[in-house]
């Protein structure tokens, strides 16, 4: 068994004891299934007032490329494809599985570049793509004389926070969904870490303004206190008259959908999501310090859980003795970027067991 | 809250106390992501040796209409489709999942015909294929001068036991398997309520026999007492270089993939999965018998822990104050079918409650 | 060289000689691309008067299966399937098309039961589906309780005439009509072989009528005389915003889309189609009226061009070395049933020189 | 009826004259459906000969967009994707046909820079990828850790001539094939214009080279000479057991399938293919030419049919009415990149009267 310290991930442990507690209590209770029990309905019913959208479609699912493939399969025109950044999970980091459902990934090139600034390599706007360049790139297909031979924009894919930790501020937001609505193109937030992100000391955008600049978006579970699962929210409402079938045929429609609905109620009972989402970040901050203090390089200048370093390569096999982390890129032939990630669990203790080695 | 008992379906109730436990005990620990921990391979491990079949690749995915879609993805060529009885799950009760990744579900007909015959209506070949109706489908498809215009057989679904609660004889199994090996096709076994066929008192199939005799097959978790998941076995090995982007792509690898280790690991750990089987045979027994005992009339001459039997809509309407039960369909304007599912956790109790409303 | 009369099918020759000059006339005219040129509108407009309504919407298309999978595309929702008789084309004779697009063929099942009448064994219902087995499928499909876990039916399929030559009458085609109006099901009508459908002297369908009760349907030319190309309509207008991206992402977009136009152009000029389909009546109704004298069994009762007779296995031998016709199925050991199928350039001469042979 | 010379595209006309004639000649003789007659045979054998592989297997199809679909999903495994040039025509126009069958387009990006050298604007490796770009690729694909999270890259495509003219050199291809072969995957060549890229006086490839460093390709006939149709060649063989299925389910098996072998059998009858290519080069360079005589500046460097020159917007709208030519894109607020293609049969009286507006 690998009994070292593990920074390499926010997945790697199981979920917050209360959510433990309460599949315990509710082990022998006998639920109806494929969601549309109790516990799914009162999470939904809590998600809906945290959002403040009455009106919204709310489903539970396991986890993020499904809930990627399931949601930008109900928001395409089989003529359509989906906008990302290149670095977007749906573009990089998914096997195909968007392709596999029958579209094309249409990505947005060189809206990031890497700039050298002060502590840190790259700039905040790594993995995210901007208005303005989604507004060219879709103004670009209308006015092409060929678009009926091309894949039309039909959806608008985000992550927030990003694949690099980044965060969209709420200007960002409020005009990537402007350029959306003026093309009547929803706008999709993949929320795989959104509690990271809601607890960024760093971020002005709410839970409100993502459910009001948004047309659909998800609350991870999986990397946030839960055992497994994602709540996919609809805040204007679902646009297929008939989404179980189309969940089912993805073979994302879980028997004991109830499990989900439990572990998001509890995750929404006492603010818990949101407490445990501020543990991390805090972690991640101390370590952010300590880093800098050491005389470590920032790769990226990440305001939630992700933190990325550049460390010589001698100093990283010492260090991968003890510690678990995650392979990012290569620096250079000396040095190499790595990730150091915290989460809902990590303890004052591991992040100074973690600087000791470092 | 609905606090009438249940025998809706074996999927209502959480997990067997020992899984749960052993949540607990770990939950803290780190484990590596996408099934590559140490739990899964301990798993893996414990299924190859039960199944006699060392060289068998192991996957874990989180529910039955996935399983199916991606094993059956995994089968067959593009050209290709899967031969399933016209009741079988993938052909009726996936929404189209099947179709959803590309493939035609090509339906054996008229291989079950209904028959009356002493206590119950319908024959013990309900649900289940023939291996002289397959061998018949087969050949002539190959013999039709325009088969190349035609979906090719490519694999052969059988579920054990079937959506009817009804198995297949070693013989039985033996010369379907027979069949397809003449034809080079590969024959599948949805396992989803194994436990419950292997602990049957009417088999003589033992789990040795179905590695034997199948190219996959899965063995259920989620009807039989684990929270979710299904151990997908390839007895041969896995017909494709790279399963692990296929599952990708399906939106099935389960990030926290230990968490399906780990249940399987300790469903195999002293028989658990074996005992709490044989559970729900001896309710479902009891249950039958007492049926039987009240003058009702069977529908199905089921075998293992799904249980139908016909009952007036007078009747029902009382009993459904008390009882949660699956309806399965009308007998006729004034009576219904009606199915009872025991599973790993009925007790003696619920069983004699049931009847008291019977 | 193979130099015996061929009556194997209707598609071994080239096109009618008008098309032939009139592709020399034309062709080194500069058209435009992918079906925007004139020769297209005209035939467009042609099909508009011919069926009575203005507005709709007409598409040329190369061949029959490629029809049939783009349009029921374009009909369907991801989670639905079209309905079709088991023996219709899209279910039996197209190498999985429909489901490659994700779709499943919901068969009708047991609508068509053979018949000993009179001269022929099967009736004129063979390769029909009815509205009172429509209805009630469509109906059991609302009832059950699980229709969320299963597909959709989103469309309707007939062919007409039939792969069995047969045909729909008005007030059949008036009730299925009905069905699917009662359900907002599109009905879709494969006219691969529309011209000797039309043509028939047993039929009371009109091209008006048939525009009046589907939502789209197609004009064959491929087997009426055009070198290729079936005229696709949608009576109503077609139910997407971007039908040449999705014509397009099928691989059905001809670049020289004129090529189409101009034959359909040509063939709705002087009432050629009806003509020239009128002429394949005739000689079947030559060549089935001889076959009776001759004392030849009849397999249907075929109103068209297509003709199925019975004969034994040692004169077919003969046959066989004079004359090409399509092996349909064994009649039993001694007999076998075939298909004769006289077609827009067949000559009273063929039926004659076919006639002695027998 | 627009009048207007045009130079827009190779695919305005219809034939040449030998394909009409040879259609006239065996209108009505009675010919084997779906690519199995004598004309598809003999076309096949002539092919093998003159690519001087024996073994080939030899496929014909109606267009290009139909044509890479079909030979890409036959190429491609489910978990792999088509690397090609962003701006290969798989990639850009075609509205999203490889995603629909499931396939990822992965695009090497950066491989083609714009550069300013003398009389034209863009380099010769426009619309090309390099074998070190296409290695780089590739190999950074397998070293990354996660890459079975990601889309294996399965086949290559590249065109050529390109989109934009360009053609590649022996020794460029030969590079290419090389690295396809030291990782195995098979490498595409799409010729929809493929005869101009064998009659360019500035290649040294012939067509036996093409058959030989790569595993498909295809001889384009649309937009050289015939009605329409495209020869596919796998000159190893074609890597699936039944193809036919596989073409037929995308729609793409044409009932008279002779229309185009015999096609194809008149074109390479007396080198009537090679000819005709030869005179669209020969009226390409005429125009080329002209245009540096007249001081137009060239977009790009194409040794092929296509020619890509920078008009100013005014003089732009005045040649607009007596031709037709290609918008390409903007050159900046005053000026426009226009194509102007020749084809099989352009006149020299066609390029003075285009010279004389110019």
């Amino acid at each position: 068994m690998d009994n070292r310290i593990s920074f390499s991930s926010d997945y790697t442990k199981g979920a917050h004891p209360k959510i433990l507690e309460r599949l315990m209590q509710t082990n022998f209770e006998q639920k109806d299934g494929y969601g549309t029990d109790e516990h799914c309905r009162n999470a939904a019913d809590r998600i809906r007032q945290l959002c403040g959208c009455p009106g919204a479609d709310v489903f539970f699912l396991t986890g993020g490329t499904q809930a990627n493939q399931t949601i930008i399969d109900i928001l395409l025109k089989p003529y359509q494809g989906v906008v990302a950044a290149v670095t977007g999970h749906v573009a990089a980091h998914e096997a195909g599985a968007i392709e596999f459902s029958g579209h094309k990934v249409l990505t947005l090139p060189g809206t990031v570049k890497p700039e050298e600034s002060g502590d840190f390599v790259y700039s905040d706007r790594i993995g995210k793509i901007s208005a303005g360049a989604l507004k060219e790139f879709i103004a670009n297909f209308y006015q092409d004389e060929n678009h009926e031979h091309m894949v039309f924009p039909g959806a608008v894919y985000i992550s927030h926070p990003t694949e690099y930790g980044t965060l969209y501020s709420k200007k960002e937001l409020e005009e990537i969904s402007s350029v959306c609505k003026e093309y009547s193109i929803p706008l999709f937030l993949d929320g795989a870490r959104l509690g990271y992100g809601l607890a960024s000391r760093r971020t002005d955008l709410t839970l409100k303004d993502i459910a009001e600049l948004t047309d659909v978006f998800y609350i991870g579970g999986t990397k946030v206190g839960a055992m497994f699962g994602e709540a996919v929210v609809f805040p204007k409402g679902v646009p297929t008259e008939h989404p179980i079938p189309v969940i089912k045929q993805h073979g994302a429609l879980l028997a004991k959908g109830w499990l989900l609905g439990l572990q998001f109620e509890t995750l929404f009972t006492d603010d818990l999501y949101f407490k445990i989402s501020r543990n991390a970040i805090e972690m991640a901050e101390l370590l952010r310090n300590g880093l800098i203090e050491k005389g470590y390089r920032l790769f990226i200048d990440s305001p939630t859980n992700q933190q990325f370093t550049i460390i010589e390569n001698d100093r990283l096999k010492t260090l991968a003795e003890h510690v678990r982390y995650g392979f990012w890129e290569k620096a250079d032939s000396d040095r190499t970027v790595i990730r150091l990630a915290t989460d809902w669990a990590t303890t004052r203790e591991d992040v100074e067991t973690l600087m000791g080695y470092l």
